[in-house]
């Protein structure tokens, strides 16, 4: 049986993936991937996820730089979800230009911002 | 503005709620928060889902015991996904018995398993 047909595909054909730090084990992001996104990451050892707003593959990193190098890839107990170990290159995930995406805690009833920005978006997208 | 009122709930009216260990960084599932569960976990600060095949509330633990303690809750930039830094009571996450629901790897083209199952899931919901 083909690897990519264990997957459990949700109704548009996609699965979240999460990327975490391979060093700190932080959790960087979450995307969705398409079976050719998966299948791309694979051969790559690269993350390419399926950008759902733009409708197709977007290899991270392509306009930013920041590519993630994968290093380990998981599925989970019902095949629904993929955890990648990654290389996170310039050390930023987020298009705010935060090491990850998950900048917000809550605290008090409140999404705080504990993430210092570490690059202008303006700079990263230029 | 209510904190809750920040999160971007899906079509369904769930958000992706990822468990991670609070000392090791392992993530150990992924499973769907509503607002009422997500509300219950800051509550209570144990994990509280919504459980997409039965269509209701899901205390983690409720029938195996296995509650998870939630010492921090984040968003990501986009608002839809949440990461959580919990303690495992058991040390078992899956309902297969093991630590974790990402127990497979992907290794030639094949989802290898790299986990022991600690406990049989017979006596776990017996």
């Amino acid at each position: 049986m083909n690897w990519l047909d264990e997957v459990k595909w949700d109704g548009d054909g996609l699965i979240p993936a999460i990327a975490q730090d391979y060093q700190s084990g932080r959790v960087l992001m979450m995307a969705w991937m398409n079976r050719e996104s998966l299948q791309l990451t694979a051969e790559k050892m690269e993350a390419v996820y399926f950008s759902r707003s733009r409708g197709k593959l977007w290899h991270k990193g392509e306009s930013s730089g920041h590519m993630q190098k994968v290093h380990e890839l998981r599925l989970d107990c019902d095949a629904d979800m993929i955890v990648m170990q990654v290389e996170q290159r310039g050390g930023i995930a987020c298009h705010t230009g935060r090491e990850s995406c998950l900048y917000r805690k809550l605290e008090n009833k409140q999404w705080l911002i504990t993430d210092p920005v570490l690059k202008d978006p303006k700079e990263i997208y230029s």
